[in-house]
């Protein structure tokens, strides 16, 4: 077993830096927090006698060495970045039980043929830069560096200049390691665990997802002096297209979400009929022709719900990955830890995306995860207990071991 | 009549102050550039002749004497400032107009037994700091100075610190002066005269106004790994409270309008459903009991739409005015000085609120309106023509002259 009380006494040393407003955390990617996060992960890994590797897209790899040199190493990691008002452990859990999983390793000896690598992922998020999973999207050849470094924060700041601004622009070509396979512990950062009364979930899938930005067109205008019907109101039409969506997901139902998490009016005055509204839609799904159908159903109705208020709508679509099947030896491999270890397990299908999407383009990828308090995540008041987080880690610790061969 | 060029250069000149990013202005309350158009304001009421008064709201007052030293003096003015990307013309006109007054009165050696005061009134629009109409209002009475000071902006700043910041707090005490008349010259920031194809408006009436702030509180949770049937979706409660809202301002045609204008989503990340927002309401009609049954219904209502989602509500009053019946006799001036000069004029209710509004309550007060392209107001593509703006001014000209006695 790993040291639990470790692991979370290097949980709550993290969550010190960039501290939220209400006991979560504000560290979100490329800031001077994420900067200063990195650099105490990095002295952990130091201390723990790792050998760093950075690659152009700040993506972070501490190498244990195996014994076999020929071996290609088992990659275990997650995302030290958060959300604006995010949690203590979206992310930062994986990171750290890596670094715990190599710590546990080293107080018992163990040696493996292949090496292990503790890696932090850039921008897993998304919330500074869309998408999510940026950079090991780009690890996985899904999108280009250039696509990445030109992405924008709301302030319009770049993806390559705050990279490079917090210094964390490395030498290594991204996408150039290989990988004999790819672990990824997380939070389930959703209800079902936690109902069930399970340790561990088994991630066998994890459900695909499409972000469609709308920027509708209004006519800016006096709220007091402009008449009812010569209004060509975008934030009705926003409105409008919002409760569409919320009903193109429940008839969807099960297996389907979708919902708006993010909207601009422009410009944002009391007195002024909005000439401009963007906002994303999220929907998801672990079916990927019912998580198509949704998309074309939205893109179809909005323009028509836009049209009938004389407002212009267009469409982008800012983020998307197919639900994705985890390799079924990885799989077996955590759910056999937990049987071992005696842990209660179930399977699971993630809801939301994770690094290890990316990852399993490119190697055998998997995940284990742990139950959060009430399924809360995205959310400052996060929580798990230090039990949960610490069989979780566990399982890792011997899905690792047995995959990289002692 | 007036100099219509010289008053349409004096315009062009102040909208270089503060440029927007679509040919209008960007000179909001008390920035730095508000500072720069005071300045020039000040430096051509200075080549007028005028002494300058401020007082402790930084509202603006340059008194020409009149020949009889009891007499109290025929205010003239509106305001400076804009919207964030509001026009040229909403409230410059009627400073400026006041000036090209005065100037039209020292080129023809007018002179009036009651004093001329052009004057330029604090933060009207109520973009940064709400509610709209500030100054005067505080100048009326309605609101205390204490009141005003603790305007917070988006950012936090507030109104007392950033009137000082600019160097315009004044030593006049706010409300002091007596007035023996106000007028305001305005566009009309609707499209009646427009369509109508009249000169003048002569403004009778000014509807009322609520602002209902409100907050909903959701749970802020994961967009993907949430079940439909465990999120507390504020977004979608607010979604349906515009439309409740559109649906109240629709059902009490004619005479009604009801919109949202601004709207922040907390913590507006994509992947977040939003935890808090904010939004608001503004209604307004020009008979108080139907603008108050507006507000008490949609203050039922919106309480019952979001308890269905499990979402809390609280609404704040943070604007409002009642129904403004302008003075008679200064109406009957301005409808005379309309024949008199031969422009086609009519009667018309301001749709906006206006310094005019709050000036009513302690002394007579009118105003005069001019039409404006397509009825926009409060969008960078505001326009007026030279003629209209000329034919206004020469209408204010008259009637201010006239009430000011030769
Ligand atoms: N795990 C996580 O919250 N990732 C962010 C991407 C997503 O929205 O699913
Ligand atoms: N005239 C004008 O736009 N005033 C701002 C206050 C209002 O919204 O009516």
């Amino acid at each position: 077993r790993v040291n639990a009380d470790r692991l979370w006494d290097t949980l709550m040393d993290m969550a010190k830096i960039g501290p939220g407003i209400a006991g979560g955390n504000n560290r979100q990617t490329l800031t001077d927090e994420d900067g200063e996060g990195r650099k105490l992960f990095q002295s952990w890994c130091d201390e723990a006698g790792l050998t760093m590797g950075v690659d152009t897209m700040g993506n972070m790899f501490f190498t244990r060495p195996g014994t076999d040199p020929d071996a290609l190493p088992v990659y275990v990691g997650s995302h030290l970045d958060t959300q604006p008002t995010g949690g203590k452990f979206d992310g930062v859990l994986g990171v750290l039980s890596g670094l715990e999983v190599v710590r546990s390793m080293n107080d018992l000896g163990i040696k493996t043929k292949h090496p292990i690598v503790v890696t932090n992922w850039t921008n897993e998020e998304g919330a500074r830069f869309a998408p999510a999973m940026l950079a090991s999207g780009v690890f996985a050849g899904v999108h280009s560096q250039d696509f990445a470094y030109g992405r924008k924060d709301p302030e319009g700041k770049t993806f390559g200049d705050e990279l490079k601004r917090i210094g964390w622009v490395g030498d290594e070509e991204v996408g150039a390691r290989k990988m004999h396979a790819y672990f990824e512990y997380h939070i389930e950062q959703g209800p079902i665990l936690e109902a069930e009364n399970k340790d561990i979930g088994v991630v066998t899938h994890c459900q695909g997802l499409w972000w469609l930005e709308f920027t509708l067109t209004g006519r800016e205008a006096h709220t007091g002096s402009t008449p009812m019907n010569m209004r060509v109101n975008a934030g009705l039409a926003m409105s409008r297209i919002i409760e569409m969506v919320q009903s193109v997901a429940m008839e969807n139902q099960p297996g389907a979400v979708g919902g708006v998490g993010q909207v601009v009016f422009s410009p944002n005055s009391r007195n002024v009929l909005p000439g401009k509204v963007v906002f994303t839609v999220d929907i998801r799904s672990p079916d990927k022709a019912k998580l198509d159908r949704m998309r074309a159903k939205i893109e179809a109705e909005a323009p028509k719900i836009a049209d009938a208020l004389g407002v212009g709508c267009s469409v982008e679509a800012i983020g998307h990955f197919e639900p994705v099947t985890f390799d079924p030896k990885l799989v077996t491999a955590v759910r056999n830890a937990a049987e071992r270890l005696g842990y209660s397990h179930m399977n699971l299908i993630s809801g939301a995306g994770h690094d290890a999407c990316w990852a399993a383009k490119v190697a055998p990828a998997t995940m284990v995860m742990c139950p959060c308090v009430g399924g809360l995540s995205h959310n400052e008041a996060e929580d798990i207990s230090r039990e949960w987080a610490g069989a979780g880690a566990d399982v890792l610790f011997h899905a690792v071991v047995e995959t990289a061969e002692i």
